[in-house]
């Protein structure tokens, strides 16, 4: 049988989502991101109401993906995703994107010129920023025209560069409907941008999703409801650059930013340079927020949920992969068990998000 | 000219308060808390509008307690205060008491005696609390009786050991009205404990203190102000050991209640033991929420504010004790600074407590 993985956030899940899911093939298996998401901010509704809602659209299983893992630029994204997705045995990686090319053929590409392409990304000028210098190479390798404003391609080239030299079949869906990062609310398929920004407009919802219930019924926020913790530590730490990927120049920054800023908004704007690209100072005051440093990445699989036929799946792999299904007595990856703690401090009626917590099973429950 | 020394909270400031100015003689120099007390807790209003209140009603000079004296045991509170206070050159100390004992001679007798008293105070059992030995040393020594529930009696016989064998002139002054603690409302004089309670009460702040609109026109704090930060601190801490006086039995008390607890009361109650008085766990708490790791006392004494006659005073100290009246380009306690950024922190109208702040002067404002 077929068993396809695919790397999402759903945050929140939508039904151009629903439409990708229904094109996988096979067994469904899910990586998701946790708390907080691949553009260094907290997910809208915790993971596993994002979980619920993929396990109800079509998913057989849904595992996490580590904090260092889920909260890291698209290359690194897709890397960690990857390997988690191989090991629990999948053969064919399915994504949305906005264009249909022949990315198996880039994949082979990569694999057979891997070296020569790292290579002229050192040749490029350091004004560039890193998604700048990628596409610069791809234009130059393979002839891909510069990508504008199409994140899920450009996120579909981490995820070639991820799966080079790997047996591993790359299906394309087509994105339909509004784009990844549209926040217009005129469209037939709604973005998770979209959806993010008017959440409070319940008949926009209900229309964009088919787990509006779910959705409107999770405690929601954002990053203005971590606001204050991080003003705290940053004001107090005695050192910014102790944190992951906090250098001098970011810290002085952040520093110098946060006694005159009101929101996060404010302070990524203030900080984010052309070399410092808002999602990467992003994804910096993530790191501060959950007092990030590097760590290696855990070895055990954490499983949020599955259906009977991913349950089956599992029996036949759990003697090769550690798998975590429950953290208690025995613990997970401490980072993202920090972070969980910090999400909920988020918001009073946030459920404990690590502590006892077991895996989603949609159809045990009917 | 006498120069008196007097070691304050004003936390608020109150007719008692006004009082004990009224009777200290010549010179007045206030040696005061910060934005933190020694009870182990934020003062309700910070420390320029107290600052204010004392050289409104006869104080001639206010200088602040670096953190790690104001926030301190009974000793280690007085010795730091004497100490500054010495180096401001008084020569008597006045201090409000419940009852007038001889100090003067139990000083004398301290200075005698003291390696003795110390060596006694090893002998009593484990299981007394740090104040319940001391009642018993003094019992010993001196035949003074218990004294329940008369702190201020308590910190006077801490102002006795700190000033034995000084050149110090000690002045009890008989307190009057309610007791330290006292919630009463139905007193002739409330206590700062009183005040604080009913701080919502506007007729009632108005018939204790002498300054009642400045304190109701400051923002006011408590703990529950600061308790979303140490909640997130003590929650994403890697050790609470390397805070001061957090040992390892205190942390792990600590780090086990936080979940579990929706105040800061109920953290106190949930760690205080027999052995850790409540007092002394918030005490902890604070340093943890201000990040206070062991750090030498500054050299430099900060001035709050001055009448005339005060200034006139500090012409002639300055060229022996270094005085800092703008913190800015001058950096001067470092711990103490953070806790003025964390104190700030806990109301949005709270305003700028360290950075370009300039001494007091009620004198030149009129």
């Amino acid at each position: 049988m077929t068993v396809t993985g695919i790397i999402a956030e759903f945050n929140p899940f939508h039904y151009g989502h629903q439409y990708l899911l229904s094109q996988a093939k096979g067994l469904k298996i899910v990586a998701m991101s946790g708390n907080f998401v691949q553009r260094g901010e907290p997910a809208l509704v915790d993971k596993w109401v994002r979980a619920q809602m993929a396990l109800e659209n079509g998913a057989d299983l849904v595992v996490e993906l580590p904090f260092l893992v889920s909260v890291q630029s698209a290359d690194y994204f897709a890397q960690g995703a990857v390997d988690i997705l191989m090991r629990l045995g999948i053969d064919t990686l399915a994504f949305g994107t906005e264009q249909l090319l022949d990315y198996q053929k880039l994949s082979r590409l990569y694999s057979e010129q891997a070296e020569h392409m790292t290579a002229y990304l050192a040749t490029l000028p350091d004004h560039l920023s890193y998604p700048q210098k990628t596409q610069s190479m791809w234009e130059a390798f393979a002839g891909l025209s510069a990508t504008g404003d199409r994140p899920n391609h450009l996120l579909a080239l981490s995820y070639v560069k991820a799966s080079a030299g790997k047996k591993l079949q790359l299906q394309p869906i087509k994105r339909l409907g509004a784009g990844f990062h549209s926040e217009a609310k005129d469209q037939c398929l709604s973005s998770a941008t979209a959806i993010r920004k008017h959440i409070a407009d319940r008949a926009f919802v209900e229309k964009s999703s088919p787990n509006a219930a779910l959705i409107l019924r999770a405690p929601q926020v954002t990053w203005e409801h971590y606001f204050p913790f991080l003003k705290y530590h940053i004001l107090t730490a005695p050192d910014l650059t102790q944190f992951f990927q906090v250098n001098d120049e970011l810290a002085s920054r952040i520093s110098a930013a946060i006694r005159s800023v009101a929101t996060v908004d404010e302070l990524v704007e203030a900080v984010a340079t052309k070399h410092y690209t808002k999602a990467r100072v992003r994804r910096v005051l993530t790191y501060i927020l959950v007092k990030a440093v590097e760590a290696p990445l855990p070895e055990g699989i954490h499983v949020l949920g599955f259906s009977k036929k991913g349950q089956a799946h599992l029996k036949t792999i759990k003697a090769s992969v550690p798998l975590i299904s429950r953290i208690g007595a025995k613990p997970w990856d401490q980072l993202t068990q920090r972070a969980d703690t910090v999400y909920q401090l988020g918001h009073t009626d946030m459920p404990e998000q690590t502590w006892g917590c077991v895996p989603i099973r949609p159809e045990a429950m009917n």
